[in-house]
Parts: structure tokens; sequence; C-alpha cells
């Protein structure tokens, strides 16, 4: 078989490496006997990883002293909740900037408890999807706070300036899909949140950095395992943590660092992304119908001026060993998600694929 | 080395075979050149898993076809919200029989939502741990569920007769530390749950077994993740799911089977826990303090009539490849869990070093 390239929008490819050292220690971790799996989250060993887990992130992207870090259960969506319900008052008007299916349904499920301000910035020309430029969003003047995601992974669009009212705002981010990919003032936020199986590992574990003087303000009715102040106050262990997911969380930022850390990571990143979308903007066959300058790095949907051609385009990338390139049911065409797992070598793999299935079909 | 065996109380021992195939597969699963945990959950190939999954499990507890399988995020704990979330009236009271720490945890998160009514049926008479029987608990008249814990894993302590009541009221269980360890009459249930970390597979994925009417109950207030009704509609993957998790405790299920099924387990595990009890009572030395009818034939609690021999126990059964014997923090002395996973074996092997260890230190 040839060398396999998986271009899943999540749960997403792992690093190779960390993948064949999870195989290799799987029944015999740390020369235990055991797997990392069957042992006590609160052993001296575990609590080793948990300790290394957290200060390569803090590196990794500069966490300032005064965030805390939460490793949590239940996805970005258990976030959805937590976040009104941790934060904000019922009467309180939070300003949801909208650019996706994602930030719509954080807003959808907010609205159960806070009053939301949906500011919808996606403007659609045609089959052209751009967004309204930051100082054109409709912001509430009395909202404290400003939830916003990032990158979109169905439609493959991003916001890749800082929300700029940083003073003004505390803002929040459903970073799940963009984590990682380049170095990130983690300052500018209140709370940064991303479900793991896109940038960070497996699918069950969520990663919340949270400002310190936004704890302590949860609704009695929080539960309890969703309640930032629980979980911070019990370092994340208020009850058995998915404990196989953050062992494998910590290998990735290790990798990470391994790799050169969030610079590089960033360039790599920009190099892949680049290449993937000059080949489809020089070519008439393929199509992608983002802004420029809100196309995103990690996810990259692409249609093809005959789509009737779809479903022979995946077969074929599958033979040789390119996987997962079908699109979003909502979005139609194709994706290639190309996280900080996916190698160059992998996008280049796929554009060679691209040109030369475009020579045989146009 | 010796051979390992891990008497760890949770997150427990994996069936060997399991973990082995695990390993096998971890890097190309199912010949995708792939592994498991980097696929879609919404994939032909994880649907497949999913499916095989429900059919072993409905299989294994005769679970009857008005009964929905759920597999949720979040732990036990996480259903400790869920519950009264999903189920009962702000003014409702709801009777909670206390026996042990979980039980008593379960109430307190539920004590945020309804009224609860905490039965506590322990009796404790010096250092002898029992229970009331079950006709003398106070319940209340009016509480139409009533919820308690079979298998406390802290003092090892157990009911093992299924309440007598399911007509009168609506039983709610945490088996988390007991399921799948003997055949069970799901009937006789409105709602089973089970954190996976003992008997099912790696922490981080939570099973429940609802009764089809009580679902479409929920407050408007449950986090959606928790939503009973929300997670049936989209068969678990109303957000993505811990696909690893669900695909190892998938499984676990097809070992019980080619085990013989939940008659053949019970039988395996009665063996085990009386070979260890034993012992335990034919010496002057190791002493177990809870009330043979109430034993748990999961965790086997154990004292020393010389407990500052503790360590050097623990530390000597370590070196023999008896690892995580330490009893909780809150119980002191041993602990050995002996869950599904665990062989005839290792107990052997076990009670072999206690005896040995007696005639060395009496």
């Amino acid at each position: 078989m040839s060398q396999i390239y998986n271009f899943s929008a999540g749960p997403a490819m792992l690093p190779v490496d960390v993948l064949h050292r999870a195989q290799q220690d799987l029944c015999n971790w740390n020369s235990m006997g055991v797997s990392v799996m069957e042992i006590s989250h609160r052993s001296e060993a575990f609590m080793e990883i948990v300790k290394q887990a957290e200060q390569n992130l803090r590196e990794l992207l500069k966490i300032p002293d005064n965030y805390k870090i939460l490793f949590c259960h239940g996805g970005a969506r258990g976030q959805f909740s937590a976040l009104p319900l941790n934060l904000f008052q019922a009467d309180e008007t939070v300003d949801y900037i909208v650019g996706g299916y994602w930030a719509k349904s954080a807003a959808q499920e907010a609205a159960k408890y806070c009053m939301v301000n949906e500011i919808d910035i996606r403007l659609e020309k045609s089959a052209y999807l751009s967004m309204q430029p930051m100082e054109e969003w409709s912001l509430t003047t009395k909202a404290k706070y400003l939830h916003y995601c990032p990158n979109e992974t169905i439609d493959g669009i991003a916001i890749h300036t800082l929300p700029d009212f940083a003073a003004d705002k505390i803002v929040i981010a459903d970073y799940s899909s963009a984590i990682l990919s380049q170095p990130l003032d983690v300052s500018r936020f209140g709370v940064i949140y991303a479900g793991a199986q896109k940038n960070i590992g497996p699918a069950g574990i969520t990663l919340v950095i949270i400002r310190q003087d936004l704890l302590g303000r949860a609704r009695k009715t929080t539960p309890s395992i969703l309640d930032y102040t629980i979980l911070a106050k019990n370092d994340s262990m208020y009850n058995t943590p998915p404990t196989f997911a953050w062992y494998l969380s910590g290998m990735v930022f290790k990798w990470l660092k391994q790799q050169g850390g969030l610079q590089e990571i960033a360039r790599r990143n920009q190099e892949k992304a680049r290449l993937l979308y000059d080949v489809i903007d020089n070519s008439q066959f393929y199509i992608n119908r983002v802004d420029p300058i809100n196309r995103s790095l990690m996810n990259v949907p692409f249609q093809m001026a005959k789509p009737n051609l779809d479903s022979q385009f995946i077969q074929a990338a599958e033979q040789q060993g390119l996987l997962f390139l079908k699109g979003h049911k909502a979005a139609g065409g194709m994706r290639a998600s190309i996280y900080n797992a996916m190698p160059l070598a992998g996008v280049q793999k796929l554009v060679n694929f691209m040109i030369d299935f475009e020579q045989r079909n146009k």
C-alpha cells in the first residue's frame, strides 16, 4: 500500500511519530507492565504526564501565569453550555459573532442561558463567501463578553486578525480547529477553548484556557463537570478524566516543541495552505469560493467546475492513499483538512494528484 | 519481569486480549492505513463499530427493545447532574439511597436541581460495615424515583438484591463498578448508567441504558451534551463522541461474549471473590470489615491486624507484579479490585502472596 495521507476534518490524523510511540507503549507504558489507560489518574506516574503536558503547553502558547489550564470532558459543545453557565448572567447580553456553523451553534446553546446578540458577519455574494470587516460588526455597546470562532471547518473560512477591542470586551474564542497552528497572544482573551480532535489529540477531551479572575462565577445550577471553578480547584480531576486522551495530547505538545514550536508550525501550515490554494487558483478546473483574506489555513474546501466528477475524484484519490477528501454534506465538493499533523509531503501528493486529475478530465 | 496483575480500582485493567489487539491495530485499523481514532465518527467504518457494540451489549445484558442505549461524555459524575435535569421536577422529591461515597455524591449533585430524600442505610457498628435491609429503608411514599449505587468501590460494600419495588418506583442505578459483572434484569430499571473505566473500557465514556418512555422530559436548561433526548435522537453523536473509548468498549463487549457471556463471567467473579474472602476469613492476620451479605465481588478491601506493615505489604506485592493494592485514602489498608478483566490466576497469585506474607510476618 502506498503512503497514506488522512485529510479528515476530525477526528483528524495525529502526528505519525506520536501514534507509533503510543503503539509501542500501549501494553507496557513506562516499563510498568500495564497500559497508561489502566492506571489511576491520581497515581504519581500519571501526575507526571499531567505536569509535563501543562508545562509544554504553557511554553508553546506562552500562556501567562494568570491563566488556568483545564482539561475537560464533553467536547467543545460542552463548552457552548459551560460558558454561559460559568460566566454570563441570565439577563446579560453577550455578543456572539457568527461566521459559520460552529459559531452559530455556540450562540444557539448560549441563548438557553442568557441574552444573545447574534452578529452574523457572513456576506454571501452569489457563490462567494466573505465576511464583514471587523470595524463593521454591529456590537452591543453594553455587552461585556464577545464570543467568536476563528476557524470554521465546514466552509473553510477564518477570521485571521484578533478582535481588536480587548480593552472593552472579554473575548472568548472557540479555537477547536486552529489551536496550536500558530503563535497566539493568549493575554488578549478571557477564555480560549478547543475540542482536541483536530490539533491536540483524540476526541473526548477539551482544552480550556481561562483568565483566573473569571473563575468563581458559576451559577449554582452548573453541572459540576462543567463548573470551571470546581475543575480549577481540582486541577481537572474532579472526576476521572479521559486519561488516555490526556496522555496523547501531552505527547502532541511534546512533538510540537520538537518540531520547533509554533513559529515553525505556522510557517509549515502557511506553506501547505499556499501550495494547495495556488493549485486551485491557477486552475480553471478547481474552485475555492472563500474571500482570500478569510481563507482557512486548516480546512481547504474546493469544488470542481464539473461537480459530476466529485465521486470519481474522491475514489481515485482514495486509491492513491489520499483519504477522507469528501466535503461536509452542507458544503458539498471536496475538503482537505491540513492540520498540524499533516506533513508537507501529504499536501504535495494531493496537489500532484489534483493536477493529474485535471489533466485527465478537463 | 514476572506476570503483572493490576488491581487498580479505576481506571482499571482491560482484558489482555483486547489491549493486545488494540495495539496491533493502533496505526492501521481495519487495513485502512490509519488509526481508528483518526477517522470520522460518521464514517461507515466507525458506524459499523457502533452497530456491533450495541448489538453485543444488547445480547449480553438482554436489553429489552424499549430501552435506548446511549454513550455519553463526562463520566458517571456527568450523569449525577444529567439525571435530575432530564427526569426530575425542581419541586419533586426523589429518594436517594446512600450506602457509600458514590451514592452520597450523586445525592449531593441532585440536590442542586430537585428535592432529595437522602436515605442513609449504612449501619456502622464499631469497625464493622453493614447495611439496613431493604424492607427497613425509609422511603418517601410520594417519591416516584429511587436512585441507588449497587456497588461502592471505596468500602467494597454492595447491595446484591434488586430493589424490590419496581412496580411503585422508577429505579435508577449507578452501575459504574458492577456493570456486566453478572446477568441483570434490565427491565426492573428506569435508568442504568456506568462510567466505563472499571468494567467497560478506558475512562472518558459513559454508558446510559434508559427506558424510552423516560425520554423527552429534559428541562430546557439542560446542557445539550447531557440531554438524553438530544443524545437519543442523534444516536449518541450529537457531538463528536470519544471514538477510541467507544471502539475499545465494543471490543470488551465482544470479549465478554467470547468468554461465554455474563453467566460465565458471574461464575468467575464469584470464584475469584470467594478465593480472596476465604483467605481473609481463614486468617487472624487479614480483616475485611464488611458484613458478608454486603460484600462486593468487585472491590475487596482488607486491613492487616498489624497496620504498620501496610506499606511493606504493598511494596513487596509490587515487586512480585501485584500492582495498585493500596486502599483508598478514605479507607486505608489495602484494596484488590477484581473486575471482569482480572483472571483467576491474578487472584490466585495474590492470595499466595498474602499467605506467604502472613507466614513471614505474623
